[in-house]
């Protein structure tokens, strides 16, 4: 089948193996993969992740000198099960978190993650192995691209979920990429009355409003915390940081009032500098987030089916496989696209808006 | 009055204004106060921290460039009250928690820390003005020297109290210094019963098992995390960070296992440098805490009072004013000695074993 392989630092299109799913695993068809801005990431870093993770206990195998086929935010329409496997009929229009088990019985020691493996190929190729008891049948009416978005929603429900939010909480949200503004969503379904969030992009600050915030701000002009302090400075405040680069954590903090909380779900691949003493004076909690539960995980895929999330107003561009080095690179200008879908049974070398 | 002064950086003994406390306030005749290591960083990077403090939002007024009379973990004798102010009895001995209103009616926005202030001295001296409603009479039978400890112990009850302990949670505690074992002897109040301790000194070791830590390593020989790991790997855990150098963050967050917490109690002064990625792979949350609430001093004035915490065992020295400079070298050498006194009403040059 084709793909779109990670091969020494490049995306290059080429022949892979075939897909035979083993018992308690299916094969499914790729209709759409969302390109995340992890994958961007680890086209440049991933050796560096893959040994960052080992140092702190992660029992990774991966070995970035090998190819790699990525794609975990995937929808898909089942073709077959694996031996003495049953799940949703062939046709169905499935997605799935993204891990599978190359041992039987599974265990969370033994999972690997589709898209982050060399053996287990993401939603960037024709076909996927996926697990069959995580596949979720996609809600009539919710169109497939839509489904795709089911994974990084999750990761803010997830996100808000671990803030252990109470009444009269406030929020602030740094950054409005896919991860923030999945993050104002799950905020604003959660019932939260103030919702301040800041990106540089006048569209992705757009796209923030839609999400729900409730004011949104432009850093370069406006500081978010000036906003929030303007507007909110008697009410409790949690911070989320959806930006993850060097420096913006730190600065969450300085700007922190007593006694808040940050939320870290922006993932920064590069140590970063904190000042402790602001964490200590002001009794800071951070936590730090990753991924979601599978109850999240279907919640999820229920808040976009009923639309109480905008999955399509996110979508801003799909390509077929060639098109997939690309849009990696138009993927650099935030201005641009927020999420472009990989749809690999489709031919189009350059992204086209949605 | 004789104070030790902290003059441009250095300790010297000099005679200061004498306190004639106003309404609301006492004048007390110090008995005994700790040296407190924020003291003795104070010393070299004052002016750091104070700046860093302002940066994040703090409304401190301290000038390092001004004499400043630091001690604020002090235990007195009332001699008298301000007008119009009635409180425990001339010759009562009190401690109390270091703050001070220069405004009426008093507000946390205008209060002052004692010890950490050009207007209200601290402990190192013969008298202070202290807030009359926050005097805490020393119950019958405890020697005032102890009670001196009230402050720092509350230290360790407020990190616990933080750290949001559930049944079954074990604790790691990094550095038995006097905040690490002020946590330690929390945490064996808690009833937690698994309690391991690191510290490269024999005696702080000792110290701790004192305190009620369980098992205690030398983290040159055995690694506290490995000891742990080896005790109880398969039981959640909170690690407590009371070290507050460079580095024992984010090896803390490398050697945390999944979905564990850190608690920062341990006051670094300088920036420090932390993985983000190790915190998002294994969403670790970090509680920084500082301090402690009225409740908890008093409560921690009565373990002391009750034998709950061994309060003498801490006690390595004192020295009367004219010795506390030399006792802010020796403290450097952590073998050496744990908590010192400066006993203002004594003359003795080099600190004495207790």
């Amino acid at each position: 089948m084709r793909a779109a392989v990670l091969r020494q630092g490049h995306i290059v299109v080429d022949n892979v193996a075939d897909v035979v799913p083993p018992a308690m695993h299916s094969l499914v068809k790729t209709i759409a993969c969302g390109i995340c801005g992890s994958d961007l990431h680890f086209v440049h870093h991933g050796g560096r992740m893959v040994e960052l993770s080992r140092q702190a206990g992660g029992r990774s195998t991966l070995d970035v000198n090998k190819d790699i086929v990525m794609g975990h935010e995937f929808v898909g329409e089942v073709v077959e099960h694996g031996p003495h496997t049953t799940g949703p009929a062939p046709g169905t229009v499935v997605v799935a978190m993204p891990v599978v088990f190359p041992e039987m019985p599974p265990s969370a020691e033994t999972a690997a993650g589709v898209g982050y493996s060399n053996e287990f190929n993401g939603g960037y190729a024709e076909y996927m192995r996926l697990f069959t008891p995580l596949l979720l049948p996609v809600p009539n009416g919710l169109p497939a691209r839509e489904a795709a978005l089911t994974e990084p929603m999750a990761v803010g429900l997830h996100a808000v979920a671990k803030a252990n939010l109470v009444a009269g909480d406030t929020a602030v949200v740094h950054g409005c990429g896919p991860v923030g503004l999945a993050v104002i969503a799950a905020l604003r379904l959660r019932g939260v009355d103030t919702i301040v969030a800041a990106d540089f992009s006048p569209t992705r600050r757009a796209l923030a409003a839609t999400m729900g915030a409730h004011i949104v701000t432009d850093p370069g002009i406006d500081d978010v915390m000036d906003v929030w302090l303007r507007t909110a400075s008697n009410r409790p405040l949690v911070q989320f940081d959806a930006i993850g680069v060097p420096g913006i954590l730190n600065r969450a903090m300085m700007r922190a009032p007593k006694g808040s909380r940050i939320v870290v779900v922006g993932v920064c691949m590069e140590p970063d500098t904190i000042t402790p003493i602001w964490g200590i004076n002001k009794e800071l909690n951070l936590q730090f987030v990753l991924g979601y539960t599978p109850d999240e995980f279907a919640e999820t895929l229920g808040h976009l089916a009923e639309g109480r999330i905008d999955g399509a107003s996110l979508i801003t561009g799909s390509v077929g496989l060639d098109g997939v080095a690309q849009a990696f690179a138009d993927l650099a200008n935030p201005d641009q696209h927020v999420k472009i879908l990989v749809e690999p049974q489709i031919s189009s070398k350059s992204p086209r808006i949605s």
